[in-house]
């Protein structure tokens, strides 16, 4: 099975091993379809735990009339959902920017599609029942505390959302969903940035407000030089965005015929016409 | 990496190993997407000669007026095209029939579907310029003549077809084309059963007639008993299908709310409606 990298010939850029980040070849954007081996990894922590199927389990507590526990076995008992869902790190094309900006250097790939396989999280909220009180939910995934201060990577968004367009993905493009990118269950906020979809889910909490700590008041908010963070708004929605796939910038070409190819994806938003 | 085999726990169902014939573990087919990884396995005959990408050549003869090469490298400089399609054994089923039939013991794994990325068949035939006896379409692969007989599996089908939707793949759900599904590049006649699908391709050849050979007049016709199989039509558009995927034959079930599973695919049709 050799010879067919020759093809693309690309292997993922990586920006950090530990975690591990790295972004997607430039030739794998050129198809509809991200497959898993190049998808992007972008973690604030790092999986050290051996997760045991038979042992896992997704709990449902806080604001909910019926606190409750999910084995990995009912949750694929439940019906399945399919969905074809774009994640992009809201730090995407950050190197590209011509003011500086402090973070991993994404140039165009962290961004891919994948068809995903799941459940809806309105159906395990459905059965908890959250009560008068609830008005966000906060996710918890099985990784260990991030970066220096040791603080769990922890994210919420509100319950609209939640109950709405959120896929509890255990599959990737048809193969169970691989480790490094959150098996058993993933959170995947359908057409949101990936700092909304924990990964390795295991806590699912409700809360009357958005869940309070550094990754939710300090990171992923958009803010201005000398402005506090927690007045800056939450990154949510992928924005429109287009990219050239080919050719690449300082790429040389032969005279003749070019082929120009690239992709527009919306978030949440679809795409009518690319001019 | 380990764990996340146990959620599907399934392998695919070697029929034979030489040459390879293997079927869709059940698990996977519940998906819309099927990986590459447990996609089936369908040959007549073994590619044997390594395939080096600078070497390769697809050559277009017969009845053309501009009989032309193409390198690897020309094929993926053309314009991309990227579609969803599914591709089925014509023999898939065949072991659940009630009136034995010979062949494969295929149960329900002999299809599946995948987002493949390629060019279209009629954008290299317009370079090449069928001329005005040209009425079929030949395609030949790189791989050994199968059979005790050692016949080469050659397969011709209508040119309004390969003018019309037939793809040159080079890439399966995002990644080169595996060498085990034909790379570098597979005929994909989008909708038809796999017999028209060559693997490897290496050569077409324009005619003014179907080709004739053992895999067009012996294999791959619908005929009865005592029929003489050349009389018999020609496998061409998979029919319309349904199929049950969970539960599967046989299995025990607790008692409760039992989630059953299934799709239905009309090659060249389009579903609207399943009851």
């Amino acid at each position: 099975m050799k010879g067919n990298d020759e093809m693309f010939g690309e292997k993922m850029r990586i920006m950090t091993e530990n975690p591990l980040n790295a972004e997607t070849p430039p030739g794998y954007l050129r198809s509809w379809i991200t497959a898993h081996s190049v998808f992007f990894h972008r973690n604030q922590s790092e999986l050290k735990q051996r997760v045991s199927l038979n042992e896992y389990r997704l709990s449902i507590g806080g604001k909910v009339e019926n606190p409750c526990r999910f084995s990995f076995e009912e949750i694929l008992r439940l019906p399945k959902a399919i969905q074809a869902n774009t994640l992009e790190c809201s730090g995407n094309g950050r190197s590209l920017l011509t003011a500086p900006a402090a973070g991993n250097p994404w140039t165009i790939g962290g961004v891919g599609n994948a068809v995903w396989g799941g459940v809806w999280l309105k159906d395990l909220l459905e059965f908890a029942r959250p009560n008068e009180q609830a008005r966000h939910v906060a996710f918890e995934g099985l990784d260990e505390p991030a970066g220096p201060a040791k603080i769990k990577f922890i994210r919420s968004f509100p319950l609209e959302k939640a109950m709405g367009t959120t896929l509890l993905a255990y599959e990737m493009n048809g193969e169970p969903l691989p480790l490094k990118h959150g098996f058993p269950l993933r959170v995947l906020a359908l057409g949101w940035v990936g700092a909304n979809c924990v990964k390795w889910l295991s806590k699912i909490l409700l809360l009357d407000r958005p869940f309070e700590g550094h990754y939710m008041d300090r990171a992923y908010r958009v803010f201005q030089k000398g402005q506090d963070p927690k007045t800056g708004e939450v990154v949510t929605r992928i924005p429109l965005k287009s990219i050239i796939t080919q050719p690449l910038p300082g790429e040389k070409l032969k005279t003749g015929r070019i082929v120009v190819r690239g992709t527009a994806y919306g978030g949440e938003r679809e795409i009518d016409q690319i001019e």
